[in-house]
């Protein structure tokens, strides 16, 4: 033991050493963020020779205000300091802007990218704070792999959520299958929809059945997250490549590698598909496709449309006549695809379709896909 | 398929709008950083408002010679530029400098945390950056995964590599233990040390032996990475608890669940652990507390010492006297630490302590310990 004391501390002064050798290494001298006891957060950054500082958030005020701009002042000593009224619990992005140019605190490392954008991330403690959080419960394993999609001609990657007890365990799980918008990944749930302590944080309070959720990359003409692939670290971009067969048409591929590769229950009641944006457009696409498939859909902020289509239509009609458990729209009430939601509602019950509608606060952003898939999981897969 | 490429045309359109939307987004209109034919790179920052901008990073040019720093000139419409010579084939890490604040590269969004800086990285093409690039070829997967620590006390977080095929087959695989330095955790050795991609493209060109790669944390009171446990989004830093038991003490516990857990060939033959710094000093101890454990050692710019200490001499005595394949001391000439390395070496020829020493120029840095991988993995497990 005293040994290993002594050599550990010859390490750790080392260290020291180390640090002062590695040029690129430099700490910023102020705390940022600084969560309050309010729930306020106070914002730092140290540029002495900056004229104008200015932070730029999605925050929301415990009453209800949208703040998307403060200026910060500078103190004698060139620290500039923005707070915040109280915020709502939730987890919030901001950026910096400095003399016209937006940059990343120094003085945090969390940080999320968004399609070309990178921003900083901080979580306010409460209760929707506290399901985004990692906690002391039992954690599920994520996993990066790489499966064969025949139809597209190529490997592509997922992320895979196996829970707690997974590996442990032989009991066979349902699947939800959860799909990102445009200009997203398969990375995107993980980062921006916090989904694995999302599903952690349901399942150990015992809100939400132990579920395997898999992410996938919903982009055909890719085969991974950029930087992920052989086509290496290009600038992410939204783009459309009409040559390639789409991604609904082979979504096949991933069922067969997923249940072939994890211990599932192969039943249409042990399966849900949903997503967000294009990939509720996805969710809708594929749970009329297949429609023996899922008997859970879920479509958030969803592009749907195509009803005046004769095909589209018929596979509807079919999908309603086969039956499903849940098929459960959610949109926020000044999102831009809310017209084209309340049109497709129109027209399920002109046709009798069953849905359940979940309208919320606010327009086309993350906070919005977060809540609900915090509200859908639970409803997933009743015994 | 027409009525699929409809909505998809739809959800595209959409989304710029939803770009529009998103007040978060914004995007710099300059391309950075341009690689080169010549193997040159062309960083650019749009800030017309600076007095001053510069790069800052760790570029080797093609004659050897290192640069850690570049002023950038400011063109007519305040976009600031900047070229460095043709440069070696490597991963770069860089930041840049305006008006006295480091930021990273908003026009890049690959980066990578080091402790508590964040910083962008390129790869230049060539033999080494090739290395270090995600190829066309077949991938392992990177599983993040909790496994209960009764030394310690904790459930702990770790990241395990296994080569492309192991879903599939029915084989078991040989096992490498790979440990970070002080200030690391189990995310180093992937981002950092590009460990999967070393991995993949040694594996696909038959010069190393598909293996699993088992990344875990050093720190032993620490449950996983900052950002990935109850702790919260903490200021990530060096820290040494002496009330805690050793992470060498506890690293039964990290063998006990890789081999229930995978399949592994539970023999002395088919383990290694390597690690640098911090990591190295582990390697040397757990390679000398576990004797019956490991044929197969690497000591990266280790923290080596306390062979004073009788415990320590009489381990390493029996260890020797056991026997193994390797026991392999890679070492930077101008690292802070090649005396301690150079002193150890005395010591193991004293008492004839077989090993075998690779010296590389530079110092205590990610470059060298990329190179020590790529360097030690295809030396293991020779069949």
């Amino acid at each position: 033991m005293k040994k290993l004391f002594i050599s550990l501390a010859a390490i750790l002064l080392s260290c020291v050493a180390a640090q002062a050798q590695q040029a690129l290494w430099s700490r910023a001298n102020v705390v940022s963020p600084q969560i309050n006891d309010d729930g306020s957060v106070t914002f730092r950054l140290n540029a002495p020779q900056a004229d104008k500082a200015a932070v730029a958030g999605d925050f929301t005020t415990k009453d209800g205000k949208d703040i998307g701009y403060g200026e910060m002042t500078r103190d004698e000593k060139g620290v500039w300091e923005f707070t915040t009224p109280p915020l709502r619990s939730e987890l919030y992005s901001y950026t910096f802007l400095v003399d016209g140019v937006r940059m990343c605190d120094p003085s945090n490392v969390y940080i999320n990218r968004d399609v070309a954008s990178v921003m900083n991330i901080l979580i306010t403690d409460g209760d929707r704070g506290d399901l985004y959080k990692v906690n002391d419960v039992p954690h599920g394993s994520v996993k990066r792999c790489w499966y064969d999609s025949p139809t597209l001609g190529k490997q592509r990657r997922m992320t895979v959520y196996t829970p707690a007890g997974y590996e442990q365990g032989k009991e066979k799980y349902p699947v939800l299958y959860l799909l990102h918008g445009a200009g997203g990944d398969e990375e995107a749930w993980m980062t921006l929809g916090r989904t694995s302590q999302i599903m952690d944080n349901l399942i150990a309070k015992g809100q939400c059945r132990p579920m395997i959720v898999v992410m996938t990359n919903g982009n055909p003409w890719q085969q991974a997250a950029p930087g992920e692939s052989a086509a290496g670290m290009t600038q992410p971009a939204m783009k459309f490549d009409p040559s390639q067969k789409s991604f609904e048409e082979a979504f096949g591929d991933v069922i067969s590698y997923v249940e072939s590769n994890y211990r599932t229950i192969r039943k249409k009641e042990a399966r849900a598909v949903a997503g967000l944006s294009m990939g509720g457009g996805h969710s809708f696409n594929i749970s009329r496709m297949y429609p023996d498939k899922f008997d859970y859909v879920g479509l958030f902020s969803a592009a749907v449309g195509g009803v005046k289509d004769a095909d589209v239509a018929a596979s509807l009609a079919a999908q309603r006549d086969k039956g499903f458990k849940l098929y459960w729209i959610a949109c926020g009430n000044t999102d831009f695809l809310y017209g084209a939601n309340k049109d497709y509602m129109k027209y399920l019950d002109s046709i009798g379709f069953p849905y359940t509608y979940r309208e919320s606060d606010g327009g086309h952003i993350w906070r919005n896909w977060r809540i609900y898939l915090s509200e859908f999981a639970p409803m997933l897969f009743a015994k």
